[in-house]
């Protein structure tokens, strides 16, 4: 058993100053046993906690880190802009170089605006849609996640009605029952939104049917409304122009942050020129929303993403270990499910409606220096190799060990 | 005249590819003639614009810059931070010494959760509010700022009325307004949300009068509503354990962010023991919370701004500036308003209702490189300076006489 006794003593001090003694997707009371809360350094693709513990990391920060932890080219731009200057009375030069690769990279934009936080960048696309329409009624698949704010929180509690009194759901994927919404909605539409694929909590993930991009686009141009994809969340990893590209579907916005700037914090908003001046005309803003030095790490994050063909690398590694998981369940007689696009995997198991067989494996891997997620998607970077793969796949044995000694406990 | 032909220049391609050329409060469109739009550096209390221009700032980046820029003791805990990890699966070590360090400081906190943005503490502290009370309604007073959002922006583009369902307004500093906003909402009170002063844009600043403050607490005991203050604007300027400490008033919630970490992206809730079990249950989350960079960058503004007395330096130097302005104003015989806190000056002209006079008087000032505000508050830092305030009273003299000017253009 790893030693997790500075982790635990900390646990134990934040009890009393935050409440419950963490907030949201990263407090570890979600988790399995063995899971550090917190963590003392990352460099690549690896992690060590408090007590010194290391682990192939599979959840990249939640998604910001997307060329490893500590990347030199982006350590650097990071460090010179902080030199000179960060939060100042307004933004330097590389605002505009920025926004300049922004509208260069991502197909459909003609604009960018930059944030804080994902969800500002939602919460501003929501608005500018409905400046531009001047209608108010928003389209969102139920159980997508596009933050924590009233409007768009998984959580009720402390939300009043009123917060999401326009937002109209539809099930993604379903054309009947977009079609449903926007009727429902239909002479008051601002917007549909929609994450770049499915990748809700603790369900298999599902890439966008070609079919349900197409019917999104097709009825907000027939409403005159705005289709917003949310790529918060895939955006740089599928691809580096806008993830529905490839389905040759173009939104009117989209909204991006965690890949953008490899773990600093920021945000975007992007739009065709239909949106500009909406966008020039909402009132949004922040105290930190022009800081440089988030933006010179943006610039060099998405200089290297492209330059070295990031979403390849990660594309190549993904399959090798959905290949070396799919090996393991066959070998171990143990059904799993791995779905989505290969460089953010998510794997459950089959009959497993609790999640102990995920939260069995995950604490077994975990143990073994593997970190993994049992219920959220993971993630991949530019930083793994094909050895921290054959690592994983080494841990996720032991997991699946774990899963069969679950088995035999059950059937005893 | 100074050259700003590369601000110029950066202005022209910002165009093209930033709705407007620009967003927010940080936008030059709404400041008058030669205020430069981008920055090149800045240390200290000076700025340097892209075209090499040295500014004396008293705006502080609209706050944050508490202790100067790129102040040392900050910008080594940040680097050495930085050299370990920032945006990690979870927290360091260094959220719970900051989170203890906010609990000993700050005097109504028994807890606290970190954000990013200021609007984001007031968000969660409304949701907080409202999950704890099983109320809706917010008391919010008119034109007192709380942020972008919806619920809250000043502007309503975009907004819709169901954003607002739940706010009621009342008239600052006027209890019989406060208390028949409370009864209107009688049953169903969530919370009072107030300023710490009243500073809002383009009038007088008005400190809280301490009759109003006790009736803001009384009412929300008396209602069994939560009081929160807004401390995100004055927070770490007037008194280090809240604003309101010194009326001998101290809120349930308080909001944070700006001078807590010196220019780096950080917020805060802080609240008492009632609210701490809904804080725990409320989902509030972001990509970037638990990053520990800006965590590092606020301990060592916190300790600094504690141990170097940095609320006396500024108020010192904030009355010798209100001081030398008033010496100005009568010796050109031309009145000025100046209000609130000395460390966050506000300066505004009689009989100047469209700020032809402020407008002039600071654009005469930054072509003497002095940074001045026509219309917001301004802020002091530690890093200020006697001979600083020396040069910014020369500038205010050249902006007197462009005042005169104006004056005698009018009588002609």
């Amino acid at each position: 058993m790893r030693d997790l006794s500075r982790n635990a003593a900390l646990q134990a001090r934040a009890q009393n100053v935050i409440p419950g003694g963490m907030w949201g997707h990263q407090n570890t009371a979600a988790l399995p046993p063995f899971y550090p809360q917190y963590f003392a350094r990352a460099k690549g693709c690896h992690l060590w906690d408090v007590d010194g513990n290391r682990y192939v990391d599979f959840v990249c920060s939640w998604g910001p880190i997307i060329l490893g932890h500590g990347h030199e080219a982006v350590e650097e731009a990071a460090r010179a802009q902080a030199a000179r200057g960060d939060c100042m009375n307004g933004p330097g030069e590389v605002m505009v170089e920025l926004a300049e690769l922004f509208v260069a990279t991502i197909a459909h934009a003609d604009w960018v605006q930059f944030k804080k936080n994902g969800n500002d960048a939602t919460t501003s696309a929501v608005t500018i849609a409905r400046a531009g329409t001047g209608r108010r009624k928003v389209l969102v698949a139920e159980g997508s996640y596009h933050g924590s704010a009233p409007w768009c929180s998984p959580s009720l509690l402390g939300v009043t009605a009123e917060d999401r009194a326009h937002i109209v759901s539809f099930q993604y994927n379903d054309v009947e029952s977009l079609s449903r919404a926007a009727e429902r909605a239909k002479g008051d539409l601002a917007a549909i939104l929609v994450t770049a694929f499915r990748h809700d909590l603790a369900r298999d993930q599902e890439m966008p049917d070609p079919a349900f991009a197409k019917a999104a686009r097709a009825i907000s141009e027939a409403e005159d409304a705005a289709l917003i994809v949310d790529d918060v969340r895939a955006g740089f990893r599928l691809h580096p122009a806008g993830s529905w590209e490839p389905l040759g579907v173009r939104p009117d916005l989209s909204t991006w942050s965690k890949a953008i700037s490899n773990g600093y914090a920021l945000a975007a908003v992007t739009g065709n020129d239909r949106f500009r001046a909406p966008a020039a005309s909402v009132f949004s803003t922040g105290s930190f929303w022009t800081a440089s030095v988030s933006m010179a790490a943006s610039l060099a994050t998405i200089r290297t993403v492209l330059s070295e063909d990031a979403v390849g690398h990660m594309t190549g590694l993904g399959e090798k270990l959905r290949g070396g998981l799919d090996g393991l369940s066959r070998r171990f007689g143990i059904p799993i499910r791995q779905t989505g696009p290969v460089q953010m995997p998510m794997l459950l198991f089959g009959d497993d409606p609790d999640h102990r067989k995920g939260f069995a494996f995950c604490a077994a891997a975990i143990s073994e220096g593997v970190y993994f997620h049992p219920t959220h998607n993971m993630f991949l970077s530019a930083a793994h190799t094909e050895a921290d793969i054959d690592q994983a796949l080494e841990a996720a044995a032991c997991g699946f060990r774990a899963v069969q000694a679950l088995h035999a406990l059950a059937a005893e």
